[in-house]
């Protein structure tokens, strides 16, 4: 049995304590928020604490907080040699204060407070600095039903970044289809079925294979019209880059 | 029972045939393709022919045909004053030869040919010219399975460039992603179950709601430390561009 503290009560500890709670080799020691009335609810199924110096032993302490303020809270441990990991994406493992074995576990997923979450679509990549961290972080991973994969600190920088790229700026394009139907009346509801199945389509063909529409086929007249009738500047800046994006993918 | 001839043998008169075979007060009387061998595995389910002549009488025409053939096509029928509709997002009812009734049955989803698609989710779009024929289509898209929503020609063009935003483009930055990830020999596939989740999320939440990272939070720091990373000018430029669009729709 594992034991873990786990640091910092936002979405990612939140849901780190949840998945946690249901595996079978690992159990929260000692849960730390710096709000303890955040985490009071739990009182009856972990220790609580909002008093670093309280911190109890255990084999892995989770820094899930915010990126700003790993580097602070790892210095601020009042402990050595233990392993210490954070989950983020971007912050360097060497942020961590390296009076204690450092880590990282990236959960390669968005959450939110709100909605339940099942780890085995959680990919978690490991990243350490002694070789004999790995083993244990990679049975918390799998403990919790995640895929887990070993990377370096490039691959997960890369990793972050595109997950920008799928995540965020995805959402965005979501965003500017939801305000161009809502220009003339339409429903974007009715655009969801075709943006499931955009993602679904992903799953199993490579985003080169699963390409269409008017800009792979060079088709002038459609992409003028388009042009015709997007009003906001901005949206045409974005057509028109993503438009020369895709034919740069798909040349003639 | 609606009697359809099914014009066109690509991807949508294929899923077009399948889903009216399926389906219980429509039926495919004949089929008609320029190219009579992509279609004679069929020839025991429908009559099918190469030869406009040969078109038999019935209650919908449907010429699920590129784009540019719709006109040319609708002009070479050789009969008048019957219901003829297109299968296109972006070409104008007007288009279509007027010697016969005119409309629209617009599926707003990506077919590929090999993929078996649930009409239950392909939202079809119907637009009219007289009222008349309405009723008609209605039937045969509710027959199919799927939901259906009458529309005027504006807001089945700006369905149809959402549809550029949301699949095409949105399938582009997924194939950066992957050129991302692969640059630093990371595994693409890490990122699909996130891709789903985002997909996922804006079923219920709408877009605006679901947006979260480094853009809405305005973190400079992280926003630099990705610009940093990216070698590829364009990519550099679809950052900056959908950041700054974040960032105009989630003010300070
Ligand atoms: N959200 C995601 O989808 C996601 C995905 C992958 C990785 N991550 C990473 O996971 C980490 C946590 O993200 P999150 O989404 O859970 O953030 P969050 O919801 O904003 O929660 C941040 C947590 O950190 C605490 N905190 C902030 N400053 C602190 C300090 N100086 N000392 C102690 N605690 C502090 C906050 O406490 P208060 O409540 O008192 O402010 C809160 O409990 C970040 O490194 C993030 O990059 C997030
Ligand atoms: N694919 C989608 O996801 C999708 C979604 C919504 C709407 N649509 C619309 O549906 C229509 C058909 O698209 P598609 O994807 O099925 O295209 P497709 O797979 O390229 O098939 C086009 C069909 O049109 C035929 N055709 C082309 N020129 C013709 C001509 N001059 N005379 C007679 N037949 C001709 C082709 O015959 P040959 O095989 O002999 O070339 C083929 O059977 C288009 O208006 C498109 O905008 C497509």
């Amino acid at each position: 049995m594992i034991s873990v503290v786990l640091l910092g009560s936002g979405n990612v500890g939140t849901h780190f304590f949840k998945a946690i709670e249901k595996a079978e080799n690992v159990r929260v020691a000692q849960w730390f928020s710096r709000q303890i009335d955040s985490i009071k609810g739990y009182k009856n199924k972990t220790a609580i604490t909002d008093n670093l110096s309280e911190l109890m032993e255990a084999d892995l302490y989770i820094l899930a907080v915010s990126d700003d303020a790993i580097a602070t809270l790892s210095s601020a441990l009042p402990f050595e040699n233990r392993l210490v990991v954070h989950t983020s994406g971007s912050v360097n493992v060497h942020d961590l204060d390296k009076k204690n074995k450092r880590g990282v576990l990236y959960p390669l997923q968005t959450f939110s407070k709100g909605a339940e979450m099942d780890f085995k679509n959680v990919p978690i990549c490991i990243e350490t600095l002694d070789k004999k961290s790995y083993p244990i972080l990679k049975e918390v991973a799998t403990s919790l039903g995640s895929p887990t994969k070993r990377v370096n600190s490039n691959q997960r920088r890369v990793l972050h970044l595109s997950a920008v790229f799928v995540n965020n700026f995805t959402n965005q394009l979501y965003r500017i289809g939801h305000e161009i139907t809502e220009s003339e009346a339409a429903e974007f509801d009715l655009l969801k079925p075709l943006i499931m199945e955009t993602a679904k389509k992903i799953q199993t063909l490579s985003p080169y294979m699963a390409q269409t529409g008017p800009a792979k086929r060079h088709d002038k007249k459609t992409i003028e019209k388009h042009l015709d009738l997007l009003k906001n500047p901005e949206h045409k800046a974005i057509y028109k880059l993503l438009t020369k994006s895709i034919q740069n993918t798909h040349g003639r």
